[in-house]
């Protein structure tokens, strides 16, 4: 059976996954313009968005690692669009364009029903109302057991940790602070929930902390 | 004018800078005794405590420059010592032993009134009841033009910081979660405060953050 994991996922230096209001404009929210800077400039980011350049080295490293492997990923609403409540139509397709960097199913978590989403490059994307459970099930029948990838927001990851779901977490510490938005470690002891091992990698831009059940 | 400054004040990569029920077996509170491994392993550190050895390199170099130019230091209680609320008696001098590492005098924040205390080397501990404007006024005329150490903890930098206080901060990240305790950043949004020009340098056991105000 394929791990759960969360990989470079991104945090400011208090814990903020995304700064406050996300929306169109501002996917990541204000003041966080910089967060992802780390992967941004690396070489595997070019390539997901078909582009020439981008750096090697640690960074790099530990972005490529992070579609190793992988049947299925599982994404919060949020960040799958900036559309909140009912659909209000379908032309919503993600933030991605015709051919998302994904190439496998993705299971959108959220409230409201909505069809499957068939895009360019393997990708599809499924609308899961029924939990992270039935998510999580979904996902595993869909990945043959291959890796599952938690993409985030910090609320997904933080269910998925309370549930006990995650085998392996790749955080990147940006250095930067927000000081406010969606904050990861709100209500979660990771020691009390059977994560430790940790381990600090330095790379480029930012710091990498590999965490797993223990 | 001195400048006011927070060196070497550690936190876990969850933003915890002591663990839960601090106490005198265990100061640092629970599962936290690793919190300053990157510290007690240093070169500086040996000589704190009168022994030889201990590593050179970036870790050490911080730990120096915590000590540079220092000319008193201001405690919160709980650094002080384990004593909760009125002071039974004069026996507790500290958790330093007769010559405390300090060598400046040292302003204790409490709201329990204490004669003056004069160690060996230099150190004296001061209690100040009236807040943390009259303790900063007491040490900036103790210190005569040379800087003055927040030492901590987390809830005394807190104040200080939401008082426009704090000129620099070197925070030290241990790669360690600790799920609860003491959190550093509760309340505090750095950049709101007016803190930015964030570096990162990688020590051999811990990220060293410094800020300061922009």
């Amino acid at each position: 059976m394929g791990k759960v994991k969360v990989m470079s996922y991104t945090i400011s230096l208090d814990g903020f996954g995304a700064g406050p209001e996300q929306s169109l404009e501002k996917p990541m929210g204000l003041g966080a313009e910089d967060l992802h800077h780390w992967l941004r400039q690396t070489k595997c980011f070019a390539q997901m968005i078909g582009q020439e350049g981008g750096s090697v080295g640690v960074d790099n490293d530990f972005a490529e690692k992070g579609f190793e492997n992988l049947g299925a990923w599982i994404l919060g609403r949020n960040m799958f669009g900036p559309v909140r409540g009912d659909w209000p139509d379908r032309e919503w397709k993600g933030w991605w364009g015709p051919n998302p960097p994904y190439h496998v199913p993705v299971f959108v978590l959220t409230h409201y029903p909505r069809e499957p989403l068939v895009m360019e490059g393997g990708t599809t994307f499924y609308f899961v109302t029924e939990g992270i459970d039935v998510a999580l099930a979904e996902a595993r029948a869909a990945a043959q057991g291959k890796d599952i990838r938690i993409g985030g927001g910090a609320a997904t990851i933080r269910q998925f940790l309370l549930g006990g779901h995650i085998d392996e977490l790749h955080l990147a510490m940006s250095p930067l602070f927000l000081g406010k938005g969606e904050a990861l470690f709100a209500g979660i002891d990771l020691p009390a929930l059977g994560y430790g091992g940790v381990e600090r990698v330095e790379g480029e831009h930012a710091t990498h902390i590999l965490i797993k059940k223990v």
